[in-house]
């Protein structure tokens, strides 16, 4: 893309583009979403997912780091998909970056409509948090992949993964953490790419132990340890439409069956058939044909995956829209096995949990191990945190800026960050600290074949609920706000926000957090609530989350 | 509806309910929406549009007014499609109330989804100003429609409609302002409505003229005001459907043709053949089957329209969506002529005019014309601003607490904002008194077959605008903020926000009044400007509206 070049984020503890830490933060994480070594694909402004970009082209980079560079403490810069396109003023408690990406009108949100907008240089794909500045490289992956494989490990396995084997697809940016959550949880993982530098590339960062030269070996290995009920992970070069019908033909013992490969974009899944090399100039000249083969090779994929639960194993749609895209490649079964939320994750957000992150804009590790340290203490009693952690600190190098993330539910996110924004006043923490999410939170998304597949009361595609959660956020103290559309899963079939606030020390700081980190969860909670959920009620209770239509 | 009871805004000087007036105001101006001199089916808390609703049921309107009658203020109440569902601790500078209605994922984003959602009571349709809380009856329709007509007798006939005959349909909420438009044009106004009581009820309010015994006696009457070049309006009971295309056949000199039939939801529109006494039963028990009458309908109306066009005739859409259910009726012609944005609105958007109110919260008119008073000595040069306000006073009736409305841009806004809560600090306004708009606004909707129609760079169905309007007024001191989907158009084909502001005379009021009323109608500006109109490059310069990407 025009005007590419490599961009890291400045580190160290002194302002370097702006003039006030409320500027300087969303113009480092801007600039670390980019970083080589968190970007999957930097010259294009691709962070993760398919196409999910932090700015619309290298112009709008420019003129949003010019324009943080000098925006005021009580100004606010508006993003519209990637591009810098107002400066207001509005107060100190406003946050100083609003964002707005990849929305559409509903009749018009759909891959097709959505490329010609792009063409035409009118929108980006800003995924959940590649355009809102928040993505840490695989680690948030990584965390959310290890809770839903324990999960799976304490109502199926007896708590642990050992002697099993998944069986799974993709191998990107979030798909390459599949591996490691799975060996975490002590259990054999076979991972499918078309692409064998992607699973280089996991190798590299010790994500995934080795790639095996054909399938027969890999077969072979993953057995092996299986028997041995020892943790390991193989690679393999193939398409999963192909390797996935293989594998259940041979009848290979696979107890979990799961698939990331970058389904909610047709043009990013590689269709049985086509060469690696042919996949970017094909897709791009030939978008519909290219679609209608990819959906005719998920819908084998997918078949596979049915007849595999079928067969006795625990299957599930890891949230890339998969189900969806191979009912209309005619697989008419396609959503016989759950989305990995309603199986595994929701519980979670009824206590309004969810990734939970922080990144160190000084750039040194030590102040990512203060404030590990910090969580650590002030939640004693919480193993698998402790566990997680511990495990993070062994197993995760850094991409990019320090971070770290960890579930944090109702209650517990706000004394989190008011101990890390502790940290930064008595100067433990050199220099402040952004606290974020992901957009697939608590209360932050409406996506009905993910985050709010199956809800108990039907309300699946109510998206209401985003969007009172950006409000909400900006009228709490949050630092940049964002509003995205079909994230995950594709156009049209998801909405979601994300906010970042900032611990810098100071006592405003303090006020903000304690807000935004109490409000942000609870939105989660009052959703779930309002949908029927008991665990929800009992969050309510328990942590005075107001519930007015209750208290009549 | 369970619950349904006569409602009325408080009047006086003095808090009724809630603590303070951050409260108070959305309060008050909650039960105004409902106040049956305002809305239209007020036990079903449909305010206009259709089932445009202030709250869901009247359990909710009990727990809204319960929550702000206690409501502190640094503490919001969200409100989720017209149900309070959290109140949460915010900051003075935040808006007292946020609210999200009938916003549903693109996909779903249908009617027959929306209506299964809505029978499960989990969503309710919130039009624009409807559940906002800041609809002031017809006056604010009849100035749009005021401002329309003006431009076309400005376009077509020399500055005048005297002389010329404008036929439409639908008498509702909306549509009853045409025929005082008309005549305050100088012109004649024929209009068809179905239901006899809604062309009665607008005989009453001075809207319209007079009612005809029939068709032919309605013809002959506004062809003899027409030759005396005599403004006059008369109403005639049909359904437009028939009446339309029986005045082609017979050669009727029409010279203007629109509608405003609340085509937007077929199910509010009553087929040929069908009786008015049978329409909601019908309509209630086979919707699938309605809807396709009610488009087969359209359809022969809209051919009417096309046909008129042909003929010479300026022939518009009024924003009711009727061109796509006449084009899904099986009418190919259906986009033949525009819609009535790009043809006469979109110029002042572009200065970053748009529908400007206010409402008086004591309920006295003396306050009202106190603020016309300063407006009218704000803008001494303009004239359209006097004739309107002037005639205003004349012949529109306040319905509910006594309001006024005018567009005002960039620039302007402010100004008089500035001005009234300057008149509230000084008593010579008994009380405070809200700013807000329609969502019809400058940078408020995108909506492609109404307000973003046919835009310069194609960028019709972008929606992070709205969405970023929404956030900057949280961040700039609004009351209350509010994003809907739908509104105007129907299901899946616009998104859109609101703001209402207080003006209580303090210094706060006026620090968030000078930044809501110029970032609202800015974000306006900035959006005519992205998408290429000069106009706007010209309101941005004048007014120093910043655009990040032009300061390199
Ligand atoms: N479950 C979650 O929490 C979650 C979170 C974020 C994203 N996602 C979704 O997961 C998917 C993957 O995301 P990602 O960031 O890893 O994407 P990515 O584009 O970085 O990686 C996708 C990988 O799939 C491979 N691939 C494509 N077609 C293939 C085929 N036919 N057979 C085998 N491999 C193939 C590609 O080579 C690539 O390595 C996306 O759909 C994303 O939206 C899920
Ligand atoms: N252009 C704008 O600025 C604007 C603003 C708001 C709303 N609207 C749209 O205008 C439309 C009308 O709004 P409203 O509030 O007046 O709605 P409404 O429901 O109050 O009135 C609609 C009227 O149409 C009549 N009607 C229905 N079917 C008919 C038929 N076949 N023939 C003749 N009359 C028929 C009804 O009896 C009713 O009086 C809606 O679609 C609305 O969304 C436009």
């Amino acid at each position: 893309m025009d005007g590419a070049r490599p961009v890291r984020a400045p580190r160290g503890t002194q302002l370097t583009h702006a003039t006030h830490w409320g500027a300087e933060a969303p113009l480092r994480m801007l600039m670390n979403n980019l970083d080589p070594e968190v970007a999957e694909r930097p010259d294009d402004l691709v962070v993760y997912g398919g196409t999910g970009r932090a700015a619309r082209d290298w112009k709008s980079f420019d003129a949003m780091v010019r324009t943080l560079s000098t925006l005021k403490q009580d100004e606010t810069m508006l993003v519209q998909s990637g591009r810098p396109v107002g400066v207001m003023q509005t107060h100190e408690w406003a946050p100083r970056v609003l964002i707005a990406n990849s929305n559409l009108v509903g009749d018009w949100a759909t891959w097709p409509e959505f490329r010609r907008l792009e063409q035409l240089g009118l929108t980006m794909y800003g995924q959940m948090t590649a355009g809102s500045w928040i993505y840490i490289g695989t680690q948030g992956i990584v965390q959310g992949t290890y809770e839903t494989f324990a999960a799976i490990a304490e109502k199926r396995f007896g708590g642990t993964l050992a002697g099993t084997l998944t069986l799974t697809g993709g191998c990107g940016g979030m798909g390459g953490a599949q591996p490691l959550a799975v060996t975490m949880n002590e259990g054999v993982c076979l991972i499918v790419d078309v692409d064998e530098a992607r699973l280089r590339r996991r190798v590299e960062h010790r994500y995934l132990d080795e790639v095996a030269g054909s399938l027969d070996e890999a077969v072979d290995k993953a057995l092996r340890a299986k028997d041995e009920r020892r943790a390991r992970s193989i690679g393999v070069v193939g398409n999963a439409a192909e390797v996935f019908p293989e594998l259940l033909r041979r009848g290979v013992p696979i107890d979990i069956v799961t698939d990331q490969t970058s389904a909610h974009d047709p043009l990013s899944y590689l269709p049985e058939g086509v060469a690696l090399e042919d996949w970017t100039e094909y897709a791009a000249k030939k978008p519909e044909e290219f679609t209608d083969r990819a959906r005719e090779s998920m819908a084998h994929q997918v078949r596979a995956m049915v007849e595999f639960q079928d067969a006795g194993a625990e299957v599930f749609d890891y949230g890339n829209s998969i189900r969806d895209e191979a009912r209309q490649g005619g697989y008419d079964r396609a959503f016989d096995f759950p989305g990995f939320v309603p199986a595994y994750i929701r519980p979670l957000f009824c206590e309004g949990k969810g990734p939970f992150r922080w990144a160190a804009l000084s750039g040194d590790p030590k102040d990512i191990a203060a404030t590990d340290r910090a969580v650590l203490d002030l939640f004693p009693d919480n193993d698998r945190l402790h566990k997680w952690i511990r495990g993070a600190q062994e197993r995760i190098a850094f991409q990019g800026l320090p971070a770290r993330i960890c579930w944090l539910g109702q209650g517990e996110r706000d004394k989190a960050g008011l101990a890390i924004n502790e940290l930064v006043r008595t100067g433990e923490v050199s220099a402040p600290i952004v606290i974020g999410r992901d957009h697939l939170d608590t209360g932050s998304v409406a996506s009905p074949y993910r985050e709010t597949e199956s809800m108990a009361d039907g309300s699946d595609a109510i998206a209401d609920w985003p969007l009172l959660n950006a409000l909400v956020n900006t009228s709490s103290g949050a630092s940049w706000v964002s509003i995205h559309q079909g994230g995950g899963v594709g156009m049209g079939r998801s909405l979601h926000a994300g906010q970042v606030s900032l611990a810098d020390g100071t006592d405003l700081a303090a006020q903000k957090l304690a807000r935004v980190l109490s409000n942000d969860p609870a939105m989660g909670v009052i959703r779930h609530v309002d949908a029927g959920y008991g665990i929800a009620d009992r969050t309510a209770a328990e942590h005075g989350v107001r519930i007015p239509m209750r208290e009549g």
